[in-house]
């Protein structure tokens, strides 16, 4: 389909879905959880062609890996999607309300965006998320996964056009374009059809959308993330933390990729990598780290700017919390970075200084996630800071208006 | 000075500004205010040769009237430091707080966007009100006016870094340019030292500028605002709203351009032309309206989408409201539009399905300002959805961080 087409269905769709009542979106995302568990095996054929024509063209194994749509993670989009029933619907929601002196009243109300395009690659369970996301936030979604899930996410697309109708709404609300990149690129340019555009995946193609869109881009880049041990801070303590934050999930943004320990704390570096090699993780440290146990690798200036996503670890050992902080903001990528500390005075210097989208004190960088921070779930991690900051929930896929009743009011005898 | 040193020292600057206290900040303000009443013979002067040349470049007549800096608006300028100082700092305000089951405390707290970019023409009153907005909320300013009001934007530079330096802050939180457009274009492309880009001015200088820049932008487009009058409304108080809405201030952007008036209403169309003509306003209107008074002069579909700025109205008669609220999103620029109603069920459709920045019930659409809306003032009004929409106070130049405080929580255990 032409993609000025698609955009324009979109748009018009959006307009249905921005004031369609809460039950209405409910049902259409009911309704594509029975899907998807009674079309389970028309969705695993395409997702197996998808696989097997990836493995003709030689794909490498970690893509194939997230292409994989296995049963296991069918039951967990279901799941999923009923959570995502049970959310509150953030449309109509007032943010704010003022009362003026001359009894005029003023809201601030939740709206939907309008239409968003979300930029993938592989992983067909986005086509599941996405959709559910945008449309409960009363948002038309354009989605546009990656050339090697076509069959997969086209299959997807049907479910879902199949449940807007079902529910009554226009199935346009929610389309899958599979084009080319030059389709992609003329997507970019449709700023009067499309209102945002969320580009999610490796850092090449979001700096591609981002310099080629006319349109809003939010952008979810890479996670350096840190985690800063400073004096005296209890190393049993110290070392939950960091394993956590590094071995829990080693492959997500917010996982560990340095570890910053203060010069006083560096006598417990021993007990440290011991810990680390007992869970598998390779270390690479600076001078210090590396005189403390045997093996240690050399981390080079490129270690503190690198998203390992694996059992990897670079450690730097810092002068005290003011080192730690300027480390974090020159090399990190303000995404997610944590102090462990028994000084109020170094966790508060280290919260306000930390120029980070989710600063953490005397916990995991694993929290960074949208259920822990109260948005039920999340689309996507923001790395901007207009708009939406860290983990994006429904509530971040919107906008506002100003509502304002009088009884006849004008400015001129206000 | 060279394009790029000027991003970087805003943007060195930015991160002392960021974590200033609040008392630093408003000694800043104040210090400016008394540089603007100690400081007038100069600035006049300066004012005066940018006119004088304005006058020998032969720049038409409203453009020199907004160049114009002379003492009254000094003085209301200074008012509006002071007015600022008063405002709470929105930096470090906790906007939402979360405590999980597992005891971990998380708060999204506000924090200052970083350098934000301000791009008008003449209006040297612009420099003063813009630096002292993005100072309050803590951000570092890159104030680039037109090259009209060069003297005199530099002159209050000068005073704006004096006053910044006294106060203990880096002159370079604001800066003046008033280079080349080629310049202009080059700092649109440092995505990575500014944060925003404001651009109020024309419509061809906000698209040039939204269509060049690398860095996000929040648009500031033209109001083509409306009344709707509904069946069987009062019609002394709707004539009352739409006066006030059209003639109080026809040069700004939330003044009324359009009067929609249902076909119940009609009969009342008589009566509203007379009390435009009273107040000297030229009426254009529908085949309806014509024919209900002598003299209207015919409206074309041009005049639908037209912005006057002036004591024109266009007048068109609709079904009812569900035509109105078509007319509205057809035609107008989604920025502040109004219903006249006694029926509370056509007031909520108007409020759910007018796609503004700002509705309003039996109000004039003058109430579309900061001060209505409990901002204190505003920088400018948004037509963009994303971030900020509609009147932008301190608060939409903020953004926020997830501060996160446990006591040794990890995920793998939580």
């Amino acid at each position: 389909m032409n993609i000025k087409t698609i955009a324009g269905n979109a748009r018009e769709s959006a307009a249905t879905v921005a004031t369609a009542p809460t039950e209405r979106k409910n049902a259409a995302i009911r309704s594509m959880a029975d899907k998807l568990a009674l079309g389970k095996s028309g969705i695993l054929a395409a997702n197996e062609a998808d696989l097997a024509q990836a493995e003709r063209d030689g794909l490498p194994g970690n893509l194939v890996d997230r292409l994989r749509f296995g049963e296991n993670k069918i039951d967990s989009r279901i799941r999923c999607l009923n959570k995502m029933r049970a959310l509150p619907d953030p449309v109509g929601q007032v943010i704010k309300t003022q009362q003026t002196t001359n009894g005029l009243r003023a809201e601030r109300v939740r709206v939907p965006l309008g239409v968003i395009l979300m930029i993938y690659e592989a992983r067909p369970h986005v086509t599941v998320n996405a959709g559910a996301f945008c449309l409960k936030a009363g948002n038309a979604a354009i989605l546009r996964g990656g050339s090697e899930a076509r069959r997969c996410n086209e299959f997807l697309g049907e479910l879902w056009q199949e449940s807007l109708v079902e529910a009554g709404l226009p199935g346009e609300a929610i389309q899958i374009v599979s084009g080319s990149h030059e389709e992609l690129g003329q997507l970019l340019q449709l700023s009067e059809y499309i209102d945002l555009v969320i580009p999610r995946g490796g850092k090449g193609l979001i700096a591609a959308v981002a310099g080629n869109s006319k349109i809003p881009v939010i952008k979810h880049y890479a996670g350096v993330c840190h985690v800063y041990v400073d004096d005296d801070s209890d190393v049993d303590r110290a070392i939950e933390i960091m394993l956590d934050s590094k071995c829990l999930m080693p492959e997500v943004c917010n996982a560990m990729e340095t570890l910053l320990v203060s010069e006083e704390a560096a006598r417990q570096l021993p007990k440290m990598i011991e810990a680390f090699r007992t869970h598998n993780v390779t270390v690479r440290g600076c001078e210090t780290t590396q005189a403390a146990a045997p093996d240690v690798e050399p981390a080079t200036r490129a270690d503190w700017r690198t998203e390992y996503l694996d059992n990897i670890v670079s450690i730097r050992v810092v002068k005290n919390v003011d080192a730690a902080i300027d480390h974090v903001n020159h090399y990190g990528s303000h995404h997610t970075d944590a102090i462990v500390t028994d000084e109020d005075r170094n966790a508060g210097k280290f919260v306000e200084q930390v120029d980070s989208a989710v600063v953490l004190v005397n916990a995991s960088t694993m929290f960074c996630d949208g259920e822990s921070l109260g948005m039920g779930a999340e689309i996507g991690i923001s790395t901007d800071k207009l708009h939406a900051r860290g983990p994006m929930g429904l509530e971040e896929l919107t906008s506002y208006k100003f509502v304002i009743r009088g009884d006849g009011h004008v400015m001129g005898r206000a």
